[in-house]
């Protein structure tokens, strides 16, 4: 079964503003059996939006429409669905109540302008919207199912689950279904390498599995998609795929639930009872702020300092000037030296120092802008690295703390016993 | 003028990945006097691109298409073209000799695949890429230009300049400009209630500019867009229109030249000739983070300290724990007594102390989840205040980031003499 997504709105065409609700719109849609073949947004124009409803009615079974249903002379879906069906609109009493009793209860006086919102067009179907005053719509045209959404996300999400939990959006036999492996410390080019050989025969099985390799700074993502009857379906084909994969990747993959790095090590934390400090210079207090992004943190996360001038090296951490002065601020005996400081002043299990060059000054022929230094001392295990990263100032501080992050990982989670 | 954008690949329709070419494409063409009335992707799939083609040709004078001009058989937006321009593809020397040059340079050994990208519709033109092996095409259908540009931003963005300036993408006589003011510290409804009385009028003057409002995380962007023949004409509107909305709207817009808050503060620190330190607990370092995102940040920002424990509090900065015992850690004199001792310590101009509840747990009755107190202590200036913020863990730190960077921005740039 295929779909497609419209978005409507003339704030969405400037360079300032992307549609995300179509995002939302094709996980669920995928989950009961929709193929999303394309996606577009226009502008707040009735011939605009004719025009796309026309593109896509007969050649789609569902075409899923957000945005234009509010009261405004601007909001003209409901508009464009009348004129494709080629009929009036009507009032209709049901949602002219809601509405009143809605405005009565908020003590607001309702304009004219609102009573647009109760207009249907014939043959169509008012569906309730119970976080706004913007009703939704379904209606048959041709082959194509047509549902016309609110554009608010908390509007529109729960009114699309209700339509598909009731079988107005018709589910289909086969859903499609996602897992995700996150990986870091290898290149996009090894990772596919390595990977395809196993993915390769799963694309021609009985339940297909395809796959593919998404890169983002710092990471990549193998997603594994698979058509089944439902979760429980999906999982028996899947699991064994991620399980697969693991294998031959090994230690570089953190992550096959979704969770992003800094809760994968908030979680090895909690689990080893052990607390952190960290010391950061290049990466400017990013690694803190990720590791507290995670609820719960406070349990293992003790403090951080951002050590910028020599002297908040020397004063918050120890690190010997004339260590600074031989080695370079950035340098793997003063990345020791930070670890080793914050974790012997906090008196936590975990220390990390991180320093480096983020640009776009600062660089030599010797140590080019992205040199990072990055050391892990922990009980029974210390450990440091010299990585040379590419990219804008903010790419380099990402990909420091990440590197930082999975060195900690690798130290907890390496082999046992 | 009207234009209609287009990006093809399968990817850009999972629920993990939007089109961001678009943004690029739209204010380029913005600029040489192109309202862009849709846009839309489509996956790699030959009937749905020439369907997307279809549906823009004849309707808007320009369609600009990304993606789908690489070697492999998924890349089949040069197809498309053929099909819609009714012609057979021919193999196109120039560009063969090219790929030729350019593998050979390289030292690898061009594939089959690779002479796909010689192909080139009849009537069609092929336009050069310096920085890939996929060329541009170009090619009028009906009344439409129709533009093929390679996915990849780092060749499609330098292949877009050329094809503007040397006008095989016409320019018209009036372009977008536009100008953005950013504001903070006021809810989106009272800076539209004061903006409106002023940029009303300016829709119906001789050279009109219209005005978007858009509400982000901790802060209202204006938007001011103005069609003229060119950047001096619209300045010659726009820059009395900002003027007008600075006076009304007073101390809260921070930025009418795009630099962010951190960028602002930053470019006030250097102006004063002044240092800061900056002392967290519930921001976890994403304050040190954002002040240290902007390039030569160096030059002011001397460290930073994140105290989750109340013994990193007074170890680091000195809060006595009578004090935390009597007020709370969650509290004004705590934030005060934070922003002193990094202040004191550091030995900097400036200390901003933050403490607060980011959530999800550790809220109360009487201090809920989303409680901030933050202070600013500078050279004769001293501020503390106490907000209510709402949303997640993450929205939290966000805005307690940005109402402390704002408080010592209003202290720095307040009525002076």
């Amino acid at each position: 079964m295929t779909a497609t997504i419209l978005a409507v709105g003339s704030e969405m065409l400037t360079p300032f503003k992307v549609d995300t609700n179509s995002l939302h719109v094709t996980e669920r849609l995928n989950a009961i059996g929709y193929e999303v073949r394309g996606k577009a947004v226009v502008c707040d124009d009735l011939d605009e939006i004719v025009a796309a409803f026309r593109a896509a009615v007969g050649r789609v079974d569902l075409l899923v429409c957000t945005g234009g249903l509010g009261p405004t002379e601007d909001d003209l879906t409901r508009d464009a669905l009348a004129r494709i069906m080629g009929v009036d609109m009507e009032r209709d009493a049901g949602i002219l109540e809601d509405l009143t009793v809605r405005f009565a209860r908020r003590g607001i006086v309702m304009r004219d302008n609102n009573l647009r919102q109760a207009l249907v067009p014939r043959g169509a179907i008012a569906v309730k919207n119970a976080n706004g005053t913007a009703p939704g719509l379904l209606a048959r045209v041709d082959r194509t199912i047509v549902v016309l959404l609110p554009g608010p996300p908390r509007e529109m999400k729960p009114m699309l689950d209700r339509l598909i939990g009731d079988g107005a959006i018709p589910s289909h036999g086969d859903g499609l279904f996602r897992r995700v492996l996150k990986i870091t410390g290898r290149p996009e080019s090894e990772v596919d390498a390595i990977a395809q050989p196993i993915y390769t025969p799963w694309m021609s099985q009985a339940v297909p599995i395809s796959t593919t390799i998404l890169a983002a700074l710092g990471q990549i993502e193998l997603h594994l998609t698979a058509a089944a009857a439902g979760r429980d379906a999906a999982d028996a084909v899947l699991a064994p795929a991620v399980q697969a994969l693991c294998a031959v990747l090994g230690a570089s993959v953190y992550s096959v639930d979704g969770r992003g790095l800094e809760a994968v090590v908030g979680d090895l934390l909690r689990d080893a009872g052990w607390t952190i400090g960290v010391a950061e210079s290049c990466s400017g207090g990013l690694l803190a702020s990720r590791l507290t992004d995670v609820p719960g943190s406070s349990a293992y996360f003790d403090r951080g300092v951002v050590c910028y001038s020599n002297e908040a090296k020397r004063d918050l951490l120890g690190v010997p000037e004339a260590m600074i002065a031989e080695h370079g601020a950035v340098s793997e005996p003063v990345a020791l030296a930070m670890a080793d400081g914050i974790r012997a002043r906090a008196g936590t299990s975990v220390g990390i120092g991180i320093t480096g060059i983020a640009g776009p000054g600062g660089g030599s022929e010797l140590k080019p802008v992205g040199t990072v230094a990055f050391a892990v001392v922990a009980p029974a295990a210390r450990s440091v690295r010299t990585v040379q990263f590419f990219g804008a100032r903010e790419q380099v501080k990402y990909q420091s703390t990440q590197a930082a992050l999975n060195l900690l990982r690798l130290l907890m989670s390496g082999p046992r016993g």
